[in-house]
């Protein structure tokens, strides 16, 4: 039969013949990005934002679901078969862990909710995709969100053929008139803006902070032009625990969803997030509804339901911890903070004081991210020579931007590295960008 | 502040202002289902497709953990911390296991192919959603469907605006005329058929499995009419090992993305599907890429990547029964068998013989269903008096139709079931068939 069967040609498809989102910009970014990273394996990567691994113990894994096992039990009666069935199982669209979730909220981030409106996702990212797909119904629907901004809402926005109107960042974190502007235009030519993207702690690239006021602004603006906010906050346990509350826990009006991590705060390896999703949804057949159970029919039809055993890891954690994924994190915390003032002192020693005119840099005071501003177009073409000459890694802004256009930002990231390795990437940095500058 | 906040109307959000998916007969079957099943607990059900619980064993996760630990100790040299990254930090997008499922693949269907053509996804449901993403570039394209089908095509076709146009079924499991017919109607009309759906074995809900004749013939329509084979597999397994081979084995020029599940010959909880998309993509930038490139490209900005903690237990099975996941299903195999031969001959002897007229029933080899054709719409009216009365939970038809128009058939399930449950549940069964056809 082979023989038969191979008459026929081999199958080949064009990339112009498959879905738009593959070739646009962001696809082609993720990319050329991870390739490079492959290409020079022996680069100090101050591009990747993963977590810092040095804390890792496969034997927590272990720990955590046993403990999830324990707290099942009792919760079930000790009854042994309802407790490998919710674990092992097909399961609740909308998650097993959200009553742990919302008892994390509650001590951790101020928010009170109704566990019923928490949808546990797989990571933050399907937690985004699933409310973007909700909200798009239209070809006049448009997403607005703080610009530059985080790949995965350029991503995630694409698949839904939903198009993003950006919003001007400001050393605040947002430029709220520009808001209120992009908003009029939109309107004015018959879109609708159904929803603002916005990381108000720490934000992936800038790591700016929204301040309480802007938080306020933000809400009242918001409830005046009818759109939702969309509060993405992977960062915020990073910072100062005195800091400015989540915007979700000064909403009282079911103004924002909510989009929860565990991949920064629990484990990356779970691939865990959620969603709160407590607003109203009317016009349904029997009984009332939330946003919650609209984010779960899709969920149904995209991953069906979040692996009960990766849930059980986390809610292991936090079961663990009493909740507080803070105190789970200290000595994360610890080192984020301190990988943050090397490379603020780093970049001081190097460039300060006028040493190399054109270099500045922005302070977040939490995250994972520093913002460096070059006298040169730092572009795709100097990441792979910074890569090839100099063995370090950065992300050139632009990949940030739906517009792609080369800029003079180069975001550097330092989660993930040993102080050791921050001293010598910096060291590296400088020689690629003295020797830019002077050629 | 909570105060001035509260000034602001509550959000209310209209299922009518929200993406159509929402509203579609599908997502409304899911919820009527599921709700049900939730108001009449006390009920047998015959409508659940859940895998058998019997062998479930805690145990077993720890265990494979530790084998698939120590796999990659031996693989990576040593190397804890790599190990440890491999578990627990962000990870590959099309996924860490798929040297293992590769094997898997050559020892239990005959599939030969490139680890690097899988994708490892959250459950094959995902597997689908990435496949019908990529392949829906513009209003022209529609999937083939053989129908009735599982509700997730339905879903996900919904979720990417993809029309599905219905190809007949036949006891043969295709009606391979109507398919010629429909392709042929949907190019008249301007239409591009990308690829059918087919589940080739025991498919859900009709039991049906198409003979190796069906399927050369299948891959010679698909090649003439230029058209792609989404074959979906997840209860091949459960039957006659000399039964026929899958259509990707007589696959010789990549006609066919093969979608494979985890969920029924692995552990639910993990949900850990994948697919082998080995068509080569041409036009993009930089290099050779093959559709499982272009899978991971989408999958990157719906869940990033699939957890690895939960490959890693699925992993560990692969290890513990070398590969085999028919010899590690060995049990359940029998149970699936056993349950189907019970219901077939509780079926005939309380039915047959001409005893109740107009009552008849298919005869599947294998998987998880059996039809069961009644004199009488089977609609979801009378199964809510089915279960409100006599205290048993089967499938109405149309729940797997797009049009969603009542039929006279019903399916039954029977995968979690006791052998007692399924004598009690069909002795309801008959007391409900007999009191709504005498009524």
């Amino acid at each position: 039969m082979n023989g038969e069967a191979s008459r026929y040609p081999l199958v080949q498809l064009c990339l112009a013949d498959l879905h738009d989102s593959l070739s646009a910009p962001v696809s082609e970014s993720m990319n050329f990005l991870n390739e490079v990273a492959q290409r020079f394996p022996d680069a100090i990567s101050l591009a990747a934002g993963r977590p810092y691994e040095g804390y890792f113990d496969l034997d927590y894994i272990h720990r955590y679901l046993d403990a999830y096992r324990a707290h099942l039990m009792a919760r079930l009666d000790g009854d042994e078969a309802a407790v490998r069935r919710m674990i092992m199982q097909y399961g609740r669209t909308k998650g097993i862990i959200h009553d742990l979730v919302a008892k994390h909220l509650a001590v951790d981030e101020g928010i009170t909710v109704d566990p019923e409106s928490i949808v546990i996702t797989v990571g933050c990212q399907e937690a985004l995709y699933l409310t973007l797909r909700v909200l798009r119904a239209s070809d006049r629907d448009v997403l607005l969100a703080v610009t530059p901004s985080y790949v995965g809402i350029h991503g995630a926005a694409q698949l839904v053929d939903l198009p993003l109107l950006p919003v001007k960042e400001s050393p605040e974190g947002i430029d709220l008139d520009d808001l209120v502007a992009v908003v009029a235009g939109a309107k004015a030519d018959g879109l609708r803006p159904r929803a603002l993207y916005v990381v108000p702690d720490f934000a992936n690239p800038t790591g700016a902070r929204l301040s309480r006021e802007s938080r306020e602004q933000l809400l009242r603006i918001a409830a005046e032009e009818d759109f939702l906010i969309l509060e993405d906050n992977p960062y915020g346990l990073f910072g100062d625990p005195a800091g400015p509350p989540t915007i979700k826990s000064l909403d009282v009006s079911a103004r924002v969803v909510y989009l929860g991590s565990f991949a920064k705060t629990g484990i990356p390896g779970a691939r865990v997030g959620y969603a709160i999703a407590d607003q109203v949804v009317t016009g349904g057949s029997g009984g009332s509804q939330t946003l919650a159970d609209q984010l779960a029919k899709i969920k149904s039809m995209v991953t069906v339901n979040t692996s009960p055993i990766a849930q059980a890891v986390v809610a292991g954690k936090l079961l663990e911890n009493d909740y507080s994924l803070r105190a789970a994190n200290a000595r994360e915390i610890d080192t984020y903070q301190g990988n943050l003032r090397q490379v603020l002192d780093g970049l001081e020693k190097r460039f300060g004081g006028g040493s190399c005119p054109g270099v500045s840099w922005n302070t977040p005071a939490g995250g994972f991210f520093v913002l460096v501003t070059v006298p040169f177009l730092a572009d795709d073409e100097l990441l792979e020579r910074s890569a090839r000459d100099h063995h370090v890694l950065w992300t050139p802004i632009h990949h940030f931007y739906a517009d792609s256009e080369p800029r003079n930002v180069m975001r550097l990231s330092f989660s993930h590295l040993r102080p050791e390795e921050i001293e010598v990437g910096l060291d590296r940095l400088e020689g690629f960008i003295r020797e830019t500058v002077g050629s």
